[in-house]
């Protein structure tokens, strides 16, 4: 579909410039230098010829049909442009003119209207105010202020034309091979998900790195993407830009989720790399585009350094990799291909005097072990070591089935460094550097190697939940409290203690007899949001005068305290068992929908912030993968005070509640803050609830 | 002391060789190709001359005196080699040979025996099994594999060969000068505290990097460092040995406890700038040798591309500095200066197409500004912006009393990054990396800055925890269980709850009463360390009848759980009211003394390790700094359940610990655990506590 972008056999180029260093010079000298094969129309009114390529005054006077219009000219002539294009026969426009929706509302609009024109006629359009794009293969570019780069497998998409171009200058010092490049602009059609899906379906791009700013579509964006990383490595460097009045007013976790907390949760579910740096970027996308992944996350460290080596395998520890050991058989094997004061453990120590045949039965013997996984390759200038054939022997011994790394301590010339590139070699300056690439890279693996998504779906009463949610919108109620939300849950399949709405001391009372003692109770209104913050809950009465006492209290407090508060009556219910308390919810991002919650309550929540996050719907693998990403995880399994802790069930407890978010899209927030989870019972409690509903 | 060694006249080479490639020769070489002008004597049997120098057969021919000789024969000759040179009257050594205490147990007794050889004589001995050393003020290069640097103010320390070759490499590339460097080898003599001292005295030395495998003395080291980080920056690389074998068995807090805690201790109490990676050493020894120190931590970012703009922004919250914003009048001077689209906030964006002027009127005016304390500049490759001039243009408005780093965004050709080191401006790859090094930057500045140490001593009745300890010591008990160890305590003028050992159930019930209800009873027995894993703690007993079955329970539960233990009887004591527990303690580490210990208990102790250490003695500022340098410290002022917590009376609490520890080496480890802070006491209160004395 995008094939007259990517592929044009005429391209015209309105604004066609005979000044070099103008835009619409640049464009043609690249277009010609670059070897185009394609036929190019300069139209400028003013011009016969540029470069010795005969100028149409205007594109109006074209006999040809062109596929690809290069439109360059300043943003009050671009309408018009657009327009000679469209009659010329274009199924493409790449529009690098400034001056629409970054400057203006007018400049907006009209924005607005030309994408209006180009889809209406299914024309792609790209821009405005973007570089251009590159396609080696095609000998074709456009891509303002770049020389034509080598081939090669890795495409790149920018909103940022400055990191555009230090990516591909980066690139071109490495001398790694481009497929294609494309600047975003302002994505007035054409976005980062349309270029996902092309990209990622295009054979000639086996890696596609890409730096954004925002994204156009949640939804598409993770399905494009998801696509994608499915098929070749998507790595990403997102600015964080950050996202002010993002606070659900309605619930606790509200203050801990971004705009950031989205993004992680998106990327992870699509399979995505994420880069959090330029240089992050530029280091994954070089070891992406050399080196095969890892099967596994254990990794050897191989060095003629002693003490570099070790803190390499400290940097491994760090980064949850393993150290890799190799079987004992190679490991005797090697030992006697080496002197006696090497050491064939992690770090493996082929001393300082090791040269190319040390470092190669090394790197064999290590390829050939089932144990090892990856390879770490310390080289360290001691002097006499023959760099440059040990480098060779390091790039013969490596190209089979597991990566290889070489981090670099100083001293070899550049000659080195570029040798192992160019044998596929991945080189980087640091251990750390190349630890935390192996990292990424398993981690790739890992999600490459994600079983298949299954989301269960529990039997609910959905019909109920319908009328409750229903009957608020009507009355215009967004927040459901406690009792309510309860009903909600109840529906869905979750475990509510038994309890009821009173409204006089009396009907408490009975209703603590019914339930037997001890009971807790709370102060039932639709403004009380945060109960405990007016005292509006009393636990643990354990007899009647208890309950009278805690009745009026409970009622004289809130008029006390929320003076404004409409006070239904007090809820009564059954004390619980202390257990442990988790939070769990959900918040409806508006770029990627319900983004789901689990925390340990108390300080991890609030103080920690140790909260995971996923995308619904989520699996039961998924669940209980969020559970143990938290650093609570631990206390969950080795607190002494909690013995055992059913995860299974909470994860359960995750999957209703995406089931929940999933069915409703009404739903803009849900907290169940505490969750009890305790040994007598196997299924969780919800202790308490808060529903928000869309009010929009 | 140390002139013989880095500036000699005269310098015998003992193992000379005409041989290109061996050391013997490589030494001669660099000695003369460095320009050393001095005398140099090569000594060896079988030759006559070596480039044009006279050679000895023995150093005994000698008839000038020498003063340094550098032993480069093979290990059975070296103790021969040594005793010639002190008789030519050597003043210092440095012995190359390999062969000593790195390869066994008999290399290590010649080692040992050399060294009492040259201590007794007052000769300096640096090595065995070291590279040797470089003054470039005095052009004296006996570094093994190394051409003789530029002059300048870095000066290095190594105890690896490969980083300290791989550090000058790099350092040579970037066109920086050298003072001094050393390769420390065996440390038979020599150690890095005589080199830190040395060289923290040495004028031509303003910036000391060294790369640490391990210390020789845990006091002077830190003596040493810290009077070297008094006057310049001292970087060190410490690689992370993990150390097996170091847990404290009587205290919880062991287990968090590692070889690499103490280090960080010692450096922070040093004013050590700590490099965590070979990468992380460079980059600060670049800054810190061309950059003056911030005066506080607001980092104003320039740039001419929006994105990483924003991105530097975020790291440099992320790293715990401060934004900075101009003060209003200089902004609105350099608005004026500026393009309308410019946005003069942080970061300041002079937009895509800014030149050299653009860039000077805003470090110029950010330079001006009393709000900013340090700048980073980004510069990233636009096309069309001019960067030589750019650079020019940036290293004539930098060079003012605030530090400017440059982080390099692709593009530009190498040749700018060397124009902008020439001028003194440091260049860094990405904004992550200049970031961490102004982090490093302010909290340098931030210790030299620091008031006055102060240590407070406590009146104490030492004597009576004198006696305590010496009737333990006699009869051979090391573990002081909870009785003793709050007599002591108590004697430091610690907060102890009123109670008594009892020796049946009726003295228990008496006691209760006398305290007043509700209390604590705990198990007694020196041989119980944790009374809550064998059921030894009952809490809350609050009559007659449950303290009578308390102290039958306990005894009965110890004798199950615990049959070898011999027990005491019943520590009755008077309940305290709830509050927030704290963990505080010490423990003596074998290489810097009295690790002062502070964490919150529960989970923030157990699963997140978050725990401050700072060594012995301690002053207020340092113990409140302690303190809220932990995540708990949010939680202990923001945690809703705790109104207000008296900061500085914990504080006092580890400065009393710090005192009892200073007075009594004779212990090794003490745990209050825990300790209990409530609003209704103005003091702490020891809960529960253990000592442990030193069996050695």
């Amino acid at each position: 579909m995008l094939s007259a972008l990517f592929a044009p056999q005429t391209i015209a180029v309105i604004g066609a410039s005979r000044r070099p260093g103008k835009f619409g010079n640049v464009i043609l000298r690249n277009l010609k230098k670059g070897g185009f094969a394609g036929r190019i129309v300069p139209v400028n009114p003013h011009a016969g010829k540029i470069m010795g390529l005969p100028c149409l005054s205007s594109l109006r006077q074209a006999t040809d049909k062109i596929d690809l219009a290069i439109i360059i000219v300043s943003q009050p002539q671009v309408l018009q442009a657009v327009h000679d294009a469209i009659a010329a026969g274009a199924r493409a426009l790449i529009i690098n003119s400034t001056g629409f929706k970054e400057v203006d509302v007018k400049g907006a609009e009209l924005e607005e209207k030309i994408a209006e024109i180009c889809t209406l006629r299914q024309i792609s359009l790209l821009g405005p105010n973007c570089l251009g794009l590159l396609n080696t293969q095609h000998r074709l570019n456009i891509l303002h202020g770049a020389a034509m780069p080598k081939t090669g497998g890795i495409s790149m998409i920018s909103q940022s034309s400055a990191l555009c171009a230090a990516f591909l200058e980066r690139m071109a010092a490495g001398d790694f091979g481009i497929a294609k490049v494309v600047s975003l602009g302002n994505k007035a059609q054409l976005s980062e998900i349309d270029m996902l899906q092309a990209l990622g379906r295009d054979e000639d791009s086996r890696l596609i790195a890409a730096y954004l700013e925002n994204i156009s579509s949640g939804d598409d964006f993770v399905k494009a993407a998801e696509e994608a990383s499915n098929k070749k490595p998507v790595i990403i460097l997102k600015s964080a830009v950050t996202a002010a009045g993002r606070r659900a007013a309605t619930v606790h976790s509200g203050e801990i989720i971004s705009e950031d907390t989205a993004y992680g949760a998106a990327f992870k579910r699509a399979g995505i790399i994420r880069a959090e740096s330029f240089s992050a970027l530029l280091d994954y996308t070089m070891a992406f585009a050399m080196q095969p992944l890892p099967a596994g996350c254990r990794v050897l460290v191989i060095t003629n350094a002693g003490g570099p080596g070790i803190m390499a395998v400290d940097s491994l520890v760090r980064a949850a990799l393993q150290p890799a050991y190799m079987d004992p058989a190679r490991a005797v094997e090697l030992e006697g291909l080496l002197p006696a004061a090497a050491t064939v453990y992690n770090p493996l120590d082929l001393l300082a005097d090791a040269g190319p045949d040390r470092y190669e039965a090394a790197i064999k013997a290590a390829m050939a072990s089932s144990n090892v996984d990856a390879l770490l390759i310390i080289m360290a200038d001691r002097g006499n070591d023959k760099p440059r054939e040990t480098a060779q022997a390091i790039i013969n011994a490596a190209g089979g089935d597991k990566p290889l790394l070489v981090s670099f301590l100083g001293g070899h010339k550049k000659g080195i460094r570029r040798l192992l590139r160019e044998g596929g070699v991945p080189a980087y300056n640091s251990s750390e550097q190349a630890v935390s690439v192996l990292a990424a890279m398993c981690g790739y693996q890992a999600w490459r190697q994600r079983p298949p998504r299954v989301v269960t779906r529990f039997p609910v009463n959905r019909r109920r939940v319908e009328r409750i949610i229903a009957r608020r919108l009507r009355a215009g109620r967004f927040f459901i409290a406690e009792g309510r939300a309860k009903d909600i849950l109840q529906a869905y399949d979750f475990q509510i203690p038994e309890g009821s709405l009173t409204l006089n001391a009396d009907e408490a009372v009975e209703t603590a007899r019914r339930l037997g003692y001890p009971v807790a109770m709370k102060i039932s209104s639709p403004d009380i949001i945060h109960k405990e913050e007016c005292s509006g809950l009393r636990l643990g009465l354990s007899n009647r005068q208890e309950v009278l006492d805690a009745y009026d209290l409970l009622l004289l407090r809130a008029r006390q305290q929320v003076p404004e508060a409409r006070l239904v009556g007090v809820y009564v219910e059954k004390m619980q068992e202390p257990g442990l308390e988790v939070i769990v919810g959900m918040h409806r991002d508006p770029q990627f929908g319900p983004l789901l919650m689990f925390g340990l309550g108390g300080i991890f929540m609030e103080v920690l912030k140790d909260v995971a996050f996923y995308l619904a719907p989520i699996t039961f693998d998924e669940a209980m993968q969020m559970l143990t990403s938290t650093r609570s995880y631990q206390s969950l399994l080795s607190g002494r005070s909690q013995k055992q802790i059913d995860l299974a069930a909470i994860a359960r407890v995750l999957q209703k509640i995406s089931q929940l978010a999933t069915d409703f899209p009404e739903i803009s927030d849900l907290e169940i803050n505490p969750l009890l989870i305790n040994e007598s019972s196997s299924e969780p409690v919800v202790i308490n609830a808060g529903i928000t509903l869309k009010s929009g």
